[in-house]
């Protein structure tokens, strides 16, 4: 069985977006030199990645500009080379996803993730998409969370949690940009 | 002025409370002694205290019994011996007031709160009492957050905050209960 791993940026008051659905807030601060080295080193392991429609737009948007070369090569590398899962039930056919490495998942995306974790191959990281998360969570499918915390608080928004689970934290670290990084097993 | 902190257990995703009103979640694994000596240091400082009335009544029920003395015995004779402000304006004078050191603000819990970091005296710092939190914070009285977070999802709460807001982390420590303390500057 493939590990699963939820990694998504949230306010202090534990939010994916804001109420409007934003997620500029979780920007700021984020070009601390040490915190983009960490991001690329977290980038290149050697994982696939999975997304849901939403947030495989706003990745391929960014990470094939130049501008995200110059910024970040070395997750700019990665996350260009990476498999990439897209959960989406709108884009049908490979006409709908050209971005090199990505191949859609279609149909319901709980069954479709569960068949992905029992084939074979490595560990499989889920970026943003706070929705599938959620989904993917209450369905038992998320083995970890890693969870940076942005020092920002929203007052409402949306959560990738449904339901009480007890976590396991395994690991923390701090940034100067005031990020607090915790890995949680689920 | 005196400084204001808040002092707060929450789930991971941000609640104080869960969808009824419980916070027992937020006891499990508190008992390690690594933690059981950071909080008796935190709760020795010499400054006073601050609670809404329902914290006040779980306090006073928990920190005057022999229990809580022979379980956590600094934290128990400082909270016995500080300075306790109770916002509430259902308890009208001292007859409601029976733990030593305990003094009613009454009226606006925001008025009340405003004119007392404006007399002189130590810190004050708010325990639990999460929706008192939330109005002096929308107020802009609070200086200081300091969080507990707790390795529980809670799919569902109440929240201190309210609105957006950017704050300054100072300092984090994680503690093997799988707790990770983060102080921010508001």
């Amino acid at each position: 069985m493939r590990r699963l791993r939820v990694f998504e940026s949230i306010s202090i008051d534990g939010y994916f977006c804001d109420a409007h659905g934003d997620m500029q807030w979780a920007h700021a601060g984020a070009d601390d030199p040490e915190f983009i080295s960490w991001v690329g080193g977290n980038a290149s392991g050697g994982g696939e990645l999975l997304f849901g429609r939403v947030t495989y737009d706003h990745m391929r948007a960014w990470w094939t500009t130049l501008q995200a070369a110059a910024a970040m090569p070395v997750v700019a590398k990665g996350m260009n080379a990476a498999t990439k899962w897209v959960a989406s039930r709108s884009l049908q056919g490979a006409g709908g996803l050209d971005w090199s490495g990505a191949r859609l998942l279609d149909g319901d995306a709980v069954a479709a993730v569960r068949a992905l974790k029992q084939s074979g191959g490595p560990g499989i990281t889920l970026l943003g998409s706070g929705s599938l998360a959620a989904q993917l969570g209450a369905a038992g499918l998320v083995d970890e969370y890693q969870l940076v915390i942005v020092p920002v608080a929203l007052g409402g928004g949306r959560t990738i949690f449904s339901g009480e689970r007890k976590l396991a934290l395994q690991h923390s670290r701090t940034f100067k940009n005031g990020r607090v990084v915790v890995t949680y097993a689920a």
